[in-house]
């Protein structure tokens, strides 16, 4: 089973700090570029991977969805994402996206933000969603970034002119992760970029559009602690379709 | 147009000493893998966009191509790959990769190693191919990763550990890098991963494998100078498809 750190007091209260949990949607800098990644929602069945909070079940059904599932592996996570939902066609489902079973060809888009990466097994979430999926229908989601995963012991190195510089090392060692981020032990599973994507394209998934994201001018300028999210990217969007 | 530095004397000379120039495919590590990526030659119409001394070109027409057009913008290269080549069904011609120009549904395989990082336009020859293949036409090429372009200057960082490392920086700053490798000013472009694929994406083409390559646990053990390219992908191997 995939690891349940969110369901770790310290962790969950932790994150919970995070601006995009405050905040929701507009307190992720990469939100606009993965905005740009949906397709339209009026009147769709959609299904959000790792749901958290909600913010993007409701945004959705704000936006015309008519039925959104947010799922996830945390308890702790699904009962706030209650407390903060009221719309009927919105449902809330605790399951772990490694063994999750979906009616086939019931979907118009699978989305998913910044949760994929803790899986040990993509290869079967990615053939369970094609098949959930309808003829046409959409999979958009970010995950982190190979580059940063990469490294065994990860984190900046600043040279003698300043040079903010990401370390890249045993890139080509898939596999489990270990980082201290607001609890000790948080595993998460590097993957090629390469992976992800031949993943998908064995799925049945034809590659639409990926985005290595990066800060714009503008977003810089408004926070410039995104500063250092140009020198290397922290994570990546993707949008595939499953072709009919 | 292209920075052509292959015809510079000193380049010209330090590229000559490479494995991969003096023992052709056999000398280029990712050589097993890219030849994986390629359909049945039998046949075939085919052209190799950077060719230089036409190592591809021939072995191309010794698993059965029906015609290989050679393609190079250094004359040097070129004299080297005619003086090389018997075979009737190889030609060589001299031309910018830029404003390459082919008859329509002509081809059934562009093929290409590691060149297109030299080039400023993608978009225009991603294009000019797509219109040249025919349906059901390959794309396959190398490329220098991204993940080794990216930072201002190139080079591994070692720690107190001895674990090597790869700084990136400037990864989202896309545009010309300067190296000095055999002679000094070297231009190549660096530009993302998800440029490439975007760039072949909006070309028309699908998306059909990556590969972020690195050697084998066989080919370090032949050869342990390989083991820094576990560290970080030097390279990447991409095969595309013209629907049909």
């Amino acid at each position: 089973m995939t690891q349940n750190i969110y369901d770790n007091p310290q962790f969950f209260a932790g994150y919970a700090t995070l601006d995009r949990s405050v905040k929701g949607l507009d307190g992720a800098p990469e939100w606009p570029a993965l905005q740009a990644l949906l397709p339209t929602l009026h009147g769709k069945q959609i299904i959000d991977l790792g749901c958290g909070y909600g913010w993007f079940c409701r945004w959705a059904q704000e936006n015309g969805a008519a039925h959104v599932l947010g799922v996830d592996v945390s308890e702790m996570m699904l009962n706030r994402a209650r407390e903060m939902t009221a719309a009927p066609q919105i449902d809330y489902q605790r399951a772990d996206l490694e063994t999750l079973s979906l009616p086939a060809a019931s979907l118009d888009l699978a989305y998913s933000s910044l949760a994929l990466h803790y899986l040990l097994n993509i290869d079967g979430l990615f053939a369970t969603l094609f098949q959930a999926l309808k003829p046409g229908g959409r999979l958009v989601f970010s995950a982190e970034h190979p580059i940063y995963t990469a490294a065994l012991q990860q984190g900046w190195f600043v040279d003698n002119d300043g040079q903010k510089s990401w370390p890249v090392n045993h890139y080509q060692q898939e596999g489990e992760r270990i980082s201290n981020w607001f609890a000790d032990g948080v595993k998460k599973q590097h993957r090629k970029l390469a992976t992800w994507l031949n993943a998908l394209i064995a799925a049945g998934f034809v590659i639409e559009h990926v985005d290595e994201w990066g800060p714009s001018v503008e977003q810089v300028a408004a926070n410039p602690g995104l500063a250092e999210e140009k020198e290397r990217p922290m994570l990546f969007l993707l949008s595939a379709r499953k072709p009919g």
